[in-house]
């Protein structure tokens, strides 16, 4: 006499699984029972029946199942700036296209049209969770949940005025009004984002560092992207030594970039615990220079990845990304053993939901977790043939093999069809800015 | 009384056109009139009622028409191998397993299958004419014509035995039979294709440079693509310097990578009008160096872009290379304003055409040239909103844009619909060597 199956939500039969965290690195032909928003167990497709019964089942039979993406750092409301000033050096880019833009564009509906437009872009391109720095983020965080995507974000505190506040008091006290808002929804985890040292002075730094801590949230800064930054101020000291005297240095926090550091900031930077966003289009395309990845992990920096915003890449695209990271870190390295496909996959997944507190939660494909799940399909010519569904993931596929997304277990994409998103309202929207902004530039 | 419309084949009416040569270097709500194969007029939409008519229309109302895209250096057949060896330094990869895996496998039918399968990979990517160096020509110029797409085809040439042949003889016997059977075929430029200077010694490199003279055929090398290489042999020569010796340099020659030059011999190369064919993903994830394609523009030299075969890319796709040429070669010089999109866009079409003397037939939309015209549509979220359809193309989207592909003014792909090929018949192929090949490695 067999017992009763055990009742689950959803029974997926993968291909190929890439759980990347556990004993295997990847598994065949089995399956992955979701329930309750959570991975209940994942075992030999032959094994399901018996065991676990479902009403929902989804055959995946040219597919690879692999953790949600996570992107480790963007500003999702650029996507509205996309294109509208490139190939241009930073400062420049900066100081005359971005802020002046931002100046006149952005507002509450800015921000929620363009996080929009991000957190779609997003979804379909396998990102189930992001990490967001910008204005209005109770914005973007109303754009994720609506669309029931995960998302720390990171409300911004800069020295100068802008749409959203005069000075470092009124973008503190949002940030604060906004974290305890938040803190205790399911997908969003709130927190603080000075934009960079050279555009936050040392007493909201201190400030920050100490609301962090008692609020117990974390904080994401821009730190080392350019040569020019990273110059030692009128006290002789460079910004990651400034933020180390301030105490900003630690597990907390998640610095983007991280693209000019000297061996004793790779040092300080490892035993302070300190984790990096790698961003290498943005450094690429804005010629900030080449993040020494495989040096930082070596020394045991957790290294997560991010695409930056839509107007320094183009696009929100972590599949494009992996592939830019792992090409790319061979060259800097010298090596082309050196960041292996499987190793680019973890960085894309694991260490980013580490570098924001979120890996008990999410970033691997493990019972307990919560099923944050994508399936990318690999029936298409340009995957054929086939001999390690990773290394294709990373160096042939493109973000349109994406077909299934599930974020805390519930199905966001499904065959490419958003579930929660209406995307031909999302293109008038896109059309509506762009007329507005055509004319500006 | 108004005259009668001229008599055409095909009107393409598109949103957007960047002809790259000629005046504008972007047309929007322009035409374009396909004739006898040929590009017969290029004018506004609206002018194209009274003067032309045809019996196809196309209304590519979301589209940018841009020239078919010139994969400047592949090797179509090596897509069977795609991902067979992942992440290993070049000498590994070349000596312990593609070399071996060549040994047992390569064979005309080998050659046969893999090139149809680049071959529908390209022109789905928007390839319309792609350079190639591999065994068993005869079988890539079947695989090219029976699809449509153009190619230049460089019969091999090595030292040593492979399935093809026991040494120089047997390769300049097959070359020069080869090039006699193709060159009048419309479609198809034969050539000579010394593999490499470490592969080739001086007396067959001498017997090329007379036989491509006489018969005034192209002659493509793999150059100077790693430090190793660059290396003075026992009489102190660099192969740059060698092939000079051999008089092998001069604008029929197309040198793939040119990675490690001194500034003495990016001169040389310039002021021999030898060729440049960029593959900047196969430099980087053989962690061959940093080609410095700003300083061999600036010295005069025409740079093209290729892929590289599929077992070192992965793919061959060269709207991913165009994004990855304009990325790598901001941070490589230092430069966010160099390369500009509408610079690398011309890389990749017109400057691969002029490497292989095609310039004159292909590579641009302008009157009298051969319609190899690609069409890449710009409605999909990921490519909204839009300030600049070329920025966007480069930096933006992928090769699943591509809408429709025509060579000669023939079409090969329409809305995605292939044409010419059975996409189901392409997928059991690849199965079937996949099988065959999984067991090696």
């Amino acid at each position: 006499m067999s017992p009763t199956p055990a009742q689950a939500d959803c029974i997926l039969q993968a291909r190929w699984i890439a759980p990347v965290e556990g004993s295997a690195e990847l598994l065949a032909h089995h399956a992955l029972v979701i329930k309750e928003g959570r991975i209940a167990d994942l075992l030999p497709a032959d094994q399901v029946e018996g065991r676990w019964q479902a009403p929902e089942h989804h055959d995946l039979s040219s597919h690879l199942l692999i953790p949600g993406l996570v992107n480790a750092h963007t500003h999702s409301a650029m996507n509205l700036f996309r294109g509208l000033a490139d190939d241009l050096p930073l400062a420049e880019w900066l100081e005359e296209h971005v802020w002046p833009a931002e100046g006149k564009w952005v507002s509450e509906e800015f921000v929620t049209d363009g996080a929009r437009l991000a957190v779609a872009e997003m979804i379909r391109g396998g990102t189930t969770c992001f990490s967001d720095m910008y204005f209005y983020p109770d914005s973007i965080a109303r754009a994720a949940t609506e669309a029931g995507i995960r998302a720390a974000i990171f409300s911004p505190v800069l020295d100068f005025p802008t749409p959203m506040g005069q000075g470092p008091d009124d973008y503190l006290h949002v940030a604060t009004r906004f974290i305890d808002d938040w803190r205790n929804h399911p997908l969003i985890t709130p927190g603080f984002g000075p934009h960079s040292p050279y555009a936050v002075s040392d007493e909201p730094l201190a400030r920050i560092r100490t609301l962090s801590d008692e609020m117990d949230v974390p904080v994401m800064i821009h730190l080392h992207e350019t040569a020019g930054e990273v110059q030692p101020d009128a006290n002789g000291e460079r910004p990651l030594a400034r933020l180390h005297r301030l105490g900003l240095l630690s597990p907390r926090l998640l610095a983007a970039h991280m693209v000019h550091l000297d061996e004793e900031e790779v040092r300080l930077t490892a035993q302070t615990g300190t984790h990096v966003a790698h961003c290498p289009e943005s450094n690429l395309k804005l010629a900030s220079g080449f993040c020494r990845v495989t040096t930082l992990r070596e020394a045991g920096i957790n290294v997560a990845l991010g695409t930056d915003g839509a107007a320094s890449n183009n696009d929100l695209d972590m599949i494009g990304e992996m592939r830019t990271a792992a090409l790319l870190g061979k060259a800097v390295s010298g090596d082309a053993a050196a960041l292996p496909a499987h190793e680019i996959l973890a960085m894309a997944t694991l260490n980013g939901a580490r570098s924001l507190g979120l890996d008990q939660q999410t970033g691997s494909l493990v019972t307990g977790k919560n099923a944050d799940i994508v399936a990318v399909d690999m029936a298409e010519l340009e995957a054929r043939p086939l001999y390690d569904p990773v290394a294709q993931l990373v160096y042939s596929c493109t973000r349109n093999q994406v077909s299934h997304v599930w974020v805390n277990g519930r199905c966001l994409m499904a065959g490419r069809e958003m579930r929660t998103l209406n995307l031909e309202r999302l293109l008038r929207v896109a059309d509506n800015w762009q007329q507005q902004l055509a004319g500006f530039s």
